[in-house]
This record gives C-alpha cells, sequence and structure tokens, in this order.
C-alpha cells in the first residue's frame, strides 16, 4: 500500500513527463525519479537470431549509432557467406572484432539494410580497410571484450583493445555523439567508411559525397540501392578538435572519372565523391585525451543534417547529452511500472519494452521537413514523421501497444502512412517501408489493421474518410502481390502466385479491418464490399482433410500437400497447421469451420505437443529448434495469437499455462533471450501484452483476450492521465492459472476485456493459482 | 536615311522588349515586327569541329533539345573510338541516322557531358536499344535525309524515314515540346532512353528513377558522374494522349537487387529505377495523328520540374509555343540590325548572333529555386540563376558582348557566380562549372575578368566589396593548379605543374584584373598586392631568346624548349610563339620587352605568315589546316586578341587587313562555317564585335581596340534605351582598310574607344578603303 502512495504522488510529474512525450520535445524537463533504465540491457537478442543491437539511440531515434562487429560477408572463394543473415544489426555477440560504429540500424529484422556512415578511431599507421588490406595484412578492426563493453539505453561504451581507445556513444533523436579517449600519439585518425553496408560490404552504393566545409565539420550524403530501392541519407560530422590533414581513397567500380583532374584530390582536397570510398581524418593526441564526434543525420539535405546537429546538441558536454537521453527512456519506460517474480524478470520486461522503442523511428528534420516516398522533400505541417513499417510484424501487437501507451505517437504514425499512400505513385498505404522507399516485404497490407485498430480504440485525430479512401485504394492495385487474382477468385491460386493460402487468409483479414473503418466513417456500400471479401477465408479451407489447402485457379485443391511443411506449401514463414488457424477477425466461425471447440481445442494442443520432424526445420534460416514449441513457432508471426485461441474454444487455462509456458521459453534475460528475430519489436511487444496479462488477438476490434500475467504488479501511466494497475495476486513461477479477475473490484467472467476498459484506468486483479478454475 | 526613320519608329517597341528580356518575363509581350531569325541557320558548326547543335532552344534556356546522331562510342575491338570527339553536341552533319532527340546539349564547347533524356518515337516491334540490338539486329534509329530536315531558331523538324514519322520540337525556356506525326499503327511507341550520355553511352550514369504518375504523365530524375562529378536533372514528361501501355528493361551493373521482388517490375509497374534503364509507351495510331510530349527539366526535384511545365506551356498548342519562342529569339536578335555586304553574310553574322545566346543558361526553376554547388536547393531571391560558365573561353568576348547587349542579364549572372562562390567548399569563384559542379577545366580564374569587366563597364548592380571578397578568396587557394606555387615562385615552375607558363601569364592577367577591382571597390591593399602579382608575366619571359619559355623551380629556363611546339612546352592550346603574346593587360610593356614595336611587328606577322610544319598539327584535335594561317590558330582562344596588338605596335592597317581576312577565312554561312570549337559562345562573339569594328582586348578595361568593320552597316538597341549606329562608309569585300573614324561626326584619332563612348549611343561612320590610310 506504502508503494501505491508512492506512485500517486508520483503521477503529476509522470504525467507532464507524458505530456512531454506527446511535444517530441525533450528541452531539459524534469529529471525523472525512478532509473528504470537499469533494468534495459540492449545485449539481450544480440546473440544468433535476435537481430537486434546494443548501440545507443533515443527512443525511436533516427540516429541508432551501434558497433558492428567483423564479418565476412564473401567467402575465400567469392560465394556469398551463409552467415551475413546473422548480421541483419550489425553485431553478433559472439565476434570479437569491432569494425566501427554505424549510424543507422534496424532492430530485429529479418532482413538488413541500413549501417550507414561507419566511424572508426585508430592510431598507428593508417589503414583504411576494414576487415584485410589489398595486401592481405590487418585491417583496421580492433578486438575487444564484453569485460570490457558497456550497453545501455542512450549509451554503449567499449575498449577498442587494438589501439588503446575508449570508445563512447550516446546519441539525440537526430544526433550520435561520440567520444574517443585516445593514447598518446601522433598518428591518431578517425575514419569515416563510406563503403560499409549492413550485409554488403560494397554492393549497395549508388554514390557518396563529401564536403570538408573546414577543419572539423564535415558533410555529405550516401545513396544506396539494397532493400530500399533508392535511399539517401545526408550527414553533418563535427569534430571537437580540429584535424590536421585528411584524405581519402576511393574503391570504385565506376573506372569514368570525367575530364582528367590536374591536382591532387586525394589529400586535402575537401570535395570527394564517387561510388565507394572512404575518408580519414589526423590528429596527435596527448595521453588520455578525448576527441568528441557530434554526427547528424537528415533525409533532406545537408543542410538539414547541419540543422539538426546545432539544434540537438549546441554544446560539447558528452555527459549531459547522455543524462538527457537517460531520463528520456526513463520517462518512456516508466510509463509501465512493473515489479516481476524475479530480479532477471525486470531486465527481460524492460529490456522487452525498450525493444518496442527502436522503431518505427522519427524521419524529419527539426524543422519537419523530410523525404517522401515519391523523393520530394515535404514537410509534416500538422504531424510529425515516422519510418520503417514492418507492418506484417507490427500490426499485431506493437501499434496495439502504442496504442495503449503511445497513442500520440501512433497517431503520427499513421498520419505518417497517409502521407507514404499521398505521396505513393501506386495511391497504396505502406507494406514495409523504410526511408522514404517501399520495399514491398511480406504479404498482406496490414497498415490497413493499424488504422482500424486506432479507429476501434478511438485513439488519433488523423482523418478517418482520408485513411478509408487510401485503404480503399490499397486494396483495389490489382498488380499488387495477388491482389488482381484475390479479387477476381476470391482467394488466390496457388498457380498464380506463392504463398497463396497466406495471402488469402490476411488479405481476408485485412477487408476485415477494412470493413470496420468504413463501418465507423459511415460509409456501408465499402462496408459491404469489404464484409464480403473478408469471407474469402472460406475458400482456402478443404473440409475434406480440415485444412487450409492452396487451391488453383481452376478450383481445385492443390493434390499434392503436407500441412507441416513450411516450404511451397501456399504458406509463407508457416504451415498450415500452424498458419492456417489465421482467421483473428472471425474466430468463432473458424472454429465451427474446423469442427467445433474440441476439435479445434485437440488441434491447438498438437500444435504444441507434436514431434516435427528434422526435415521441417532444417532449411528454415529464422528458425532453431529453441525457437519452436512441437509446431508452434514463436519466432515467426503468424502464430502469436495462437495461445490466445483456447479462450474461445472455452478451454482458458490451456492459454495461460501456455502463455507463460512461452514467456519462459522464447524470452530471457541473456544475450540469447529472443528465440527468433524481435521483428522491429513485435517480438517484444507480444512479451509485454502477455506479461500484462492480455493480448490484441484481433487489431481492428477494442477486444483484448485475457492470458496469465507474468508480472506481479504493473502500473501503467496512461496518456489521458489516467492509471491502469495490474496486480497479480499470489503470483509465482508456478501458479501460472487465473483462477478469478475482478475488474475495478467486480468479477470478471468474460476472457475478453476491451481497450476503453482500460483506458478509465483503476486496478485489475487476476488472482493466480497453480491450479486452473475448476470448469 | 528612310531606313533609320523606320528604326527610329521602332525604339519604343524594342526598349519594350528589352524591359521584357531584363524581367526574363516573355508572357506574350507585342510580336517583333523584324524577322532576323530567319538568317539564323543553326546546322552551321555542326560539321567537324565547330561542336554546335541543331535543335530548338529558346535564347539561354535550359532546355536545348536537339538530335542526336548515331555514333558508336567504342569500336568493334572495345576500344575508345577516336571520333568521340566530334560529338560533344550530340550531332554530326555528316551523319545519316538518328537515334532521338536529348533535352540537354553543349554548345561549341571542346568537351562534352549532358544528352539528357533521349526520346525516341518508333513504329513497329518494341526495339529498345539505339544502335545494335543484343541480338545483333537493327537498333531503334532511324534514318534521314537533310533535305528533309528543318532548323531554325526554337524549331526543329525531321522526317524520321525508318518510321514515316515526322518529329518537330520547340522549346520554352524550361520545357521541350515533341510533336510526332505518326502513320497508322496498332505497334507505335515512344521510348524515353535513360541511357544515353553524350561521349559514353552507359558509362556515366550513377542513377534513374522514373514514376509513371498516370497514363499521359511520367516524371524523374536522372544522376551522372562524367565531366560534371554529382549531377541531378530532373523531369516531367506529359503525352497530349494516354498510353495504352508501357514498360522498361534495365542494363544495369549493379546486380544487386535487394531483397526478392514478387510480382512483375517490368511492365505497367509504375516505378523504375536503376544504373541503366530505357522505358517505352505504347500508342495506338491513326494516319497523321500527331502526339504531343511536354518535357520540362529542373535542377531541383520531379516536384520542380512538374511546376515548370504547368507555368511555361499550360496548352497544347505546338505552333504557338513555338511562334513564342521565335518571337523571343527576333527580340533578343533585333539589338542588332544589321546590314551585311553579302546576303550569305547576314546569315553568317545572325547565326554567330544566336550562338552568342546558348550559353550560359539559365539554372532554376519558375519558383527560383536551384540545386547549389553544394547539392541544396538555394533560391535566387534577388537574382536569376544561370550554369555553363566556359570562363577561359568566354571572359575574352562573350561575356564583354554581354555587357554591350544584355548587360543585366550579365549581372544575373555575375551574381550566379557569387553564389557559387558563397556555396564553394574552395570559396572559389566558377573556373568551368555547370550544373551545379565545377569541372575545373583549364586555367587561371577568369571569373575575376568577367567581374571586373562589368564593373570597369559600370554595368550591374551586383555587391562589389563581395565580389571583390571572392575573387580574392579564389586567388588564394594554395592547391588550385599551381597556384600554390605561383604564389610562392612568383612563376609556376614547370617542373611542378604542366603548361606552367600559360598558368604564370593567366593568372597575372586575372590578378591584374583583382587590382582593377580592389581599385575601383577602394581597397589599396588589395589593390598593392595583386597588381604586384599582375606583373609575374615578366618572370616567364626569357630575354636571352625573345620568348615566354618554360622556367623551372630553381630559377633556370629549362634548356629543352621549342616555341612552335603545342605539347610540353609550357603552354596549353597555344606555343609559345602564339600564346606568348598574353599579356592583354600590359600590352606596352610587353611590346617594349620584347624588342620595340618593331620587332614585335615582326613577330606578329610572322605569325601569320609562317609555314607551320605538319608536325605541329598532326597530334592536335581541335585544329585542322583549316582552322589556322601560318601559326595564327584561331579555333584556340589565346589568339584571339592577337590580331588587335597591331594597334599597339602602330600598324593598324594590319589589324585591320587581317582580322577582315580571319572573319573571311574561319567564318562562313555552310555547316562548316567555324573554324574550330565554338566554346560556348566565344568564337561567334569575337566575330560579332570584329564585325561591329571593334574588340575587348583588355576585359577589366573599359576600352576596345578597332579594328575593321565586316557589316556595311549596323544599329545597336542597348538597353540603356540608347542606339548606337555603326556605318562603314564604303564598305566591300576588298575595302578592309579604315581610313578615317569619325564618332558622332567627330574624326577619332585614336585606336581606343571606351564602353562609355559606345553606351551614349549616336553614330560611329568608319571611312572603309582597299589602302591604308598612308602613314
Amino acid at each position: 500500500m506504502r508503494k501505491l502512495l508512492v506512485l500517486l504522488t508520483l503521477l503529476p510529474l509522470l504525467q507532464a513527463c507524458q505530456t512531454s512525450d506527446a511535444e517530441h520535445n525533450a528541452s531539459d524537463p524534469p529529471a525523472p525519479t525512478k532509473n528504470l533504465a537499469q533494468y534495459v540491457n540492449p545485449m539481450i537478442g544480440t546473440s544468433r537470431m535476435g537481430h537486434t543491437f546494443p548501440g545507443a539511440t533515443a527512443p525511436f531515434g533516427m540516429v541508432q549509432l551501434s558497433p558492428q562487429t567483423n564479418f565476412e560477408p564473401y567467402l575465400e572463394n567469392g560465394t556469398y557467406n551463409p552467415l551475413t543473415y546473422e548480421y541483419c544489426a550489425g553485431y553478433q555477440h559472439k565476434d570479437s572484432t569491432i569494425i566501427g560504429f554505424s549510424h543507422t540500424n534496424f532492430s530485429g529484422t529479418g532482413h538488413a539494410d541500413l549501417g550507414d556512415f561507419l566511424v572508426m578511431p585508430t592510431v598507428g599507421p593508417l589503414v583504411l580497410e576494414p576487415l584485410k588490406t589489398h595486401e592481405g595484412s590487418k585491417g583496421f578492426y580492433s578486438t575487444f571484450s564484453h569485460d570490457r563493453e558497456t550497453a545501455a539505453p542512450g549509451y554503449y561504451r567499449v575498449a577498442l583493445d587494438t589501439y588503446g581507445i575508449t570508445a563512447e556513444l550516446t546519441a539525440t533523436e537526430r544526433v550520435g555523439f561520440h567520444q574517443y579517449t585516445f593514447p598518446r600519439s601522433s598518428d591518431a585518425h578517425i575514419l569515416l567508411d563510406l563503403v560499409y553496408n549492413v550485409y554488403h560490404h560494397d554492393h549497395k552504393n549508388v554514390w557518396t559525397f563529401v564536403r570538408v566545409e573546414n577543419d572539423s565539420l564535415v558533410t555529405g550524403y550516401r545513396q544506396t540501392h539494397g532493400w530500399a530501392r533508392t535511399r539517401m541519407v545526408f550527414f553533418a560530422m563535427q569534430f571537437s578538435k580540429p584535424f590536421t590533414s585528411y584524405g581519402h581513397e576511393k574503391y570504385d567500380t565506376m573506372t569514368y572519372n570525367g575530364f582528367y583532374r590536374r591536382f591532387n584530390e586525394t589529400e586535402n582536397f575537401p570535395e570527394m565523391a564517387g561510388h565507394n570510398l572512404r575518408a580519414y581524418f589526423n590528429f596527435d593526441t596527448e595521453e588520455d585525451e578525448k576527441i568528441k564526434l557530434k554526427f547528424a543525420l537528415s533525409s533532406v539535405s545537408t543542410e538539414g543534417a547541419l540543422k539538426n546537429l546545432a539544434a540537438e546538441i549546441p554544446h560539447w558536454d558528452f555527459e549531459k547529452t547522455r543524462q538527457a537521453t537517460t531520463d528520456q527512456w526513463n520517462r518512456e519506460l516508466a510509463k509501465v511500472e512493473a515489479e516481476t517474480i524475479t530480479d532477471s524478470g525486470m531486465t527481460t520486461f524492460y529490456t522487452a519494452l525498450y525493444h518496442t522503442m527502436l522503431s518505427p523511428i522519427l524521419y524529419e528534420d527539426v524543422d519537419g521537413r523530410y523525404r517522401g516516398l515519391d523523393q520530394n522533400i515535404h514537410t509534416s505541417d500538422d504531424f510529425t514523421n515516422y519510418t520503417v513499417f514492418s507492418l506484417w510484424d507490427t500490426y499485431r501487437a506493437l501499434h496495439p501497444l502504442f496504442n495503449l501507451l503511445h497513442p500520440s505517437r501512433n497517431n503520427d504514425m499513421i498520419k505518417s502512412m497517409l502521407a507514404h499512400h499521398d505521396q505513393s505513385v501506386h495511391h497504396m498505404l505502406p507494406i514495409w517501408s523504410h526511408y522514404a522507399n517501399e520495399n514491398w516485404c511480406m504479404i498482406g497490407y496490414h497498415a490497413t489493421s493499424v488504422i482500424a485498430d486506432a479507429v476501434a480504440k478511438q485513439v488519433g485525430d488523423f482523418d478517418k474518410a482520408h485513411a478509408l479512401e487510401a485503404a480503399v485504394n490499397t486494396a483495389h492495385v490489382p498488380y499488387f502481390d495477388g491482389l488482381g487474382d484475390y479479387m477476381q477468385y476470391q482467394y488466390v491460386p496457388e498457380d498464380k502466385s506463392h504463398s497463396s493460402v497466406s495471402k488469402t487468409l490476411e488479405l481476408a483479414y485485412d477487408d476485415w479491418c477494412i470493413a470496420q473503418l468504413a463501418k465507423a466513417v459511415g460509409d456501408p456500400e465499402v462496408e459491404k464490399e469489404f464484409s464480403q471479401r473478408a469471407t474469402y477465408f472460406h475458400h482456402v479451407y478443404d473440409p475434406s482433410i480440415g485444412y487450409m489447402r492452396p487451391k488453383l485457379a481452376n478450383g481445385q485443391f492443390r493434390a499434392d500437400f503436407d500441412p507441416l511443411d513450411t516450404y511451397g506449401q501456399g504458406f509463407i514463414e508457416g504451415n498450415s497447421w500452424n498458419y492456417g488457424l489465421y482467421v483473428p477477425h472471425q474466430i468463432d466461425t473458424m472454429i465451427a469451420m474446423m469442427g467445433g471447440k474440441e476439435r479445434f481445442s485437440q488441434h491447438l494442443d498438437s500444435l504444441f505437443t507434436m514431434e516435427l520432424d528434422d526435415k521441417y526445420i532444417e532449411h528454415n534460416e529464422d528458425i532453431t529448434r529453441d525457437g519452436i514449441i512441437g509446431n508452434y513457432v514463436h519466432g515467426n508471426e503468424p502464430s502469436h495469437h495462437v495461445v490466445y485461441l483456447y479462450n474461445w474454444a472455452g478451454q482458458p487455462h490451456k492459454t495461460q499455462a501456455r502463455v507463460r509456458m512461452i514467456m519462459d521459453a522464447m524470452y530471457g534475460p541473456t544475450v540469447e533471450g529472443l528465440g527468433g528475430n524481435d521483428d522491429a519489436g513485435q517480438m517484444s511487444a507480444w512479451y509485454i501484452f502477455s506479461s500484462l496479462g492480455f493480448y490484441p488477438v484481433t487489431p481492428g476490434s477494442s477486444d483484448y483476450a485475457l492470458g496469465s500475467p507474468l508480472v506481479k504488479r504493473a502500473v501503467l501511466h496512461l496518456e489521458n492521465g489516467k492509471t491502469l494497475t495490474i496486480t497479480a495476486q499470489n503470483q509465482s513461477q508456478e501458479n501460472v492459472y487465473v483462477n478469478r479477475v475482478l475488474v475495478n473490484g467486480q468479477p470478471w467472467d468474460d476472457f475478453r476485456i476491451s481497450h476503453a476498459d482500460l483506458m478509465q484506468g483503476g486496478e485489475i486483479i487476476f488472482e493466480m493459482s497453480n491450479q486452473p478454475t475448476p470448469r
């Protein structure tokens, strides 16, 4: 009770912080009193397939400044290194060498891009190649040890043992701040490697351009062609101390160099441009001398980067910036004040919460200008623009979590998606978009779900009629990935398009979302059209075998079929057994279709208990044995709602037990603590919801399904000023069953609870037990 | 006398036009009454080394839309085709095939770039390669005949015989207008070739990007790395009729294509991007159906191109645009109303005048925004921005001609140069700049001359103190092409830098210009510094042999020396015999240094009369026997002032006879009518001045030297409202000598006349004879 009082007295302060968050203005607000950042370990997920990064960033910041460890994208024989996939975030915990610090990184994605502007301090003879020089000697990489490495929200430090340099990093939203403590040297360097890209060291660059504005300021840009078709990032880089000299080397595949140049342009010549180049800046250093570096990004221009630099870090006080960013994290993390069963549970919980705030990222300059999908420069007059929308992943739990914890940001994200639509030559909402590019990754058009979910939960002030128009436009583009066939056949024929069943199921769900949106806007015609399309999942269900199954254009189900195989069976990142449970919008219908509650429960049971043959696993680069439970693959998103489906089958205790089992098995406080790619925060958002005891099984509706909380207690400070307390009475590792739920003192019999119920604040009490409630 | 009256009554109209010119606003002003455009033949100089283009453009227009004829940049064996140099402007009159129409071209330059956005209409099976398909069959080129080809100011027409298509082109300043008359076809195409570049068909592209906005509007950009290091041009392309389908093919050297794409992106998919791509748009056409195409450019963005398109041609009336541009040309050409000795002389004269208005070109959008040298977007708040500054050529006569005929434009050009300085990381005025890039071509920093000349002639309202600062900054950049050594040694040592004598001479002259500027601004310290530097030419004169001669860092003249050789003797585009006469700012001193007037005259005589050995000519790609007179090489600019030097030696009759000889030998009304590269209008500007009877031997002073006019009469309508009439009495082919000059009725004994004398208007009478004035 004493703790509750403390929390109540904190409320005004926390509200103040939330206001600050809503305005995205962090200029010296009062420091938060709780140090929740201490529980965050950014190293979690940096091993194997988590694909997270340990570097320094502000919440939702554009700059994500992180070490890049040594890997060879190509093997000695010139073939592609199959380990490359591990390096989506540039860092693998097993490595012992670092090649530098890059300013952009994805968190937890299943494909890579970025790694822009690799900076590396060195001493001794100048070496410009990261891994190995052309002569075969050692590259500029340094060895390092995790013993002399620290990662925290907004701060990263590592000892670069090869050079005796300590590197420290922090960041504001648009500016990275480096602090390098050098040994005494008359031969110290800071390298700017514009060749390096995550995945492909030298295959993605379209163009790079560098201007040495004066003896301590450098600007430029890089343009790449990778996952993003045409990506431009501009920078401004300011040193705390003038360099004594500088230069660059080109590694160009474009040999034509225009008219002959008559004077030396490689040393102390302030303009550099080319396909692939690396620049260096030379210094004399005293023992323990700190050279600092501020590195601002912009999507617009070097002028924009300079504005960002001046606005966000107008000083050279590294500690001040570090503290401000730590404070910013503490304010964000304090939106949920949790107590967990174990101490390490705090780490797992707050690291997951941290991981939900690494994407989408801010994507505009301090003056509101940003590069649009049409490559023109736009101004976000009435919103804040975001990018990195991994929507096939994040519509499930991440955006719903934003509706709970960051509704203002989610409103801005939806406005960003609408701007994307307005700038799209296809007149489409984003599918998977980053840095003013649509990369078309994965299937469906799940921005419609994010929008419908916000509407259902009354989040935001975006133009709903325009949002409906954008959704309808999106859902009518005939050349988009099976959509034309889907509209024609009422399912995606497998002989026309791969992953046909997955596409049919997801489009049907997305169409249901559009129908919900049309209903909210009051457009009965559109509502009717899309309510109809929402039923198309029926057409890929084969009642003769009781599975979703690929169907051909001639109306016949495909003969050759294995419901356990992930490849070539009409599914993507799943098989019929698990992905076939994807009808989140008409669950009761699905259960009836599949033979009723009893049979459906058996199907779910088999999912968790079967012994999956090795042949179904060995070729899946995402999944290891650790990442699956039976045929339940938590590392791939199509399963994320599945454990909650027991509720609909009348067996909530199985949801309760198994959700706790999944949390236990798939998450942990170690570097291996993610059972698969974090997928831009979706895996972590699943954990946060599940830890709190409820989950958005059907985004686009306002309902959550109840599970089994993992926290002992959590106080949610909502943006509307209300406080929601979740209390798990009699909570323990073993007490995974919920015998009774009380909402504000009243027993709660439904397994659903609505967003409105949560937003009114108050207390939800879960009465925990090691036995299910007697039925 | 009747003619003079007519001219006087025209005056108010012409003044109105000049006002319009000054404002760069050509929205439907009254049509000019004189058709001077009829005398212009844009074909002049399109053969051999003139390097002019025959296409359609507005005066100083950004769009220069011209046919590109068929040439192979690489020979069958893969080596570079030595004929490439002929194709600087994309067109050679000898060719019989056309591969399309490009929107940017240089006029008369000695190196190439541009050729952006090649458009070609075809019928029949789709062919996407210009010369030869990958299978070895015929490319999309068409044969054509000069019999069915018309070129006029602002208009070009050609019959594309292969396809039975008539192509017509016109242009406003920022928009090209195509009109294609097709045969009946169900298989008609308009190709947009983004691979083609002048010189290097497929080696310059950095990136290309295309968006099909709807069924008749396409936008995009191209980024190249050629003479310009990093050049971006954006476009918007509107068809008068919707295409039925479209697509593209890529010819990429970048193989990485990001994530796998899951649907067809080559046909009817509205986004295209890549290193090298060609797009096509398909149509059905009726017999004689016209498909029109408006093609706008911008340096800023596709948004900028769309604005330019809407502002400049808001209709589909091809004839209206053609007429408006013809009117614009007639207004510009009418600034000099000339009568020549022969009819064909009118063609030579007005074509030369036309060629002086093809560069520099306008370089900003209708809203004043343009890409700066720093690659940021700037707005020309108080001026009009220009680019294409071939200053080593054009400071001599072209910019001085602008001071006479287009002072408002020259003022804008100087402001453009100052903006260039302000955006330059080197803090330098332009050397040879185009499209927001410095290409560093040739030597010296002659923007200083252009500025000093304007100041001396009281042209413009640019900030003179800032101009001086910019000039001084430029003259102090130590790493610039020999400048550091020049400052240290007081000459450029030949063992430190090639073309050392040329550099020393030109820097000394440029420094004199800076001194003049400092004097005008009132900065005695700078004046003193640069007056001192202006004398450095002394240090490369070897009195023991009477020639300018390369000197080594040790102070010794180089032993090995041939004053007639153009290569490796310390000169560029000249030899000691002719280039050694380059002390335009201290001619009397030079004459004294070289042994006095008599010996100097003999040197000049030898120049024009010697028999130059073949060995001095054969390796010079610029010069043929036709382009030289003795050792006088008119095709290279360092000789341009030389013929006027006889005046200073007391032998003006030799200036008179030989300037007429040069005009006769080096210019003519045929396609071979230029004895060398027109060099962005410098050759033509020399002709205009010389035809009028005077020449700016020393830009930076207000003086002209008199020569021998070629016109019978010329009326100059000056921007100040005054009229200057030049009358050559008793003019004929043979009467090349000027026996007497009368300025407003008063005998004029000086061989010099000042700009102020000209600008007050009135009449200059040259009394011509076939005999020199008795001495």
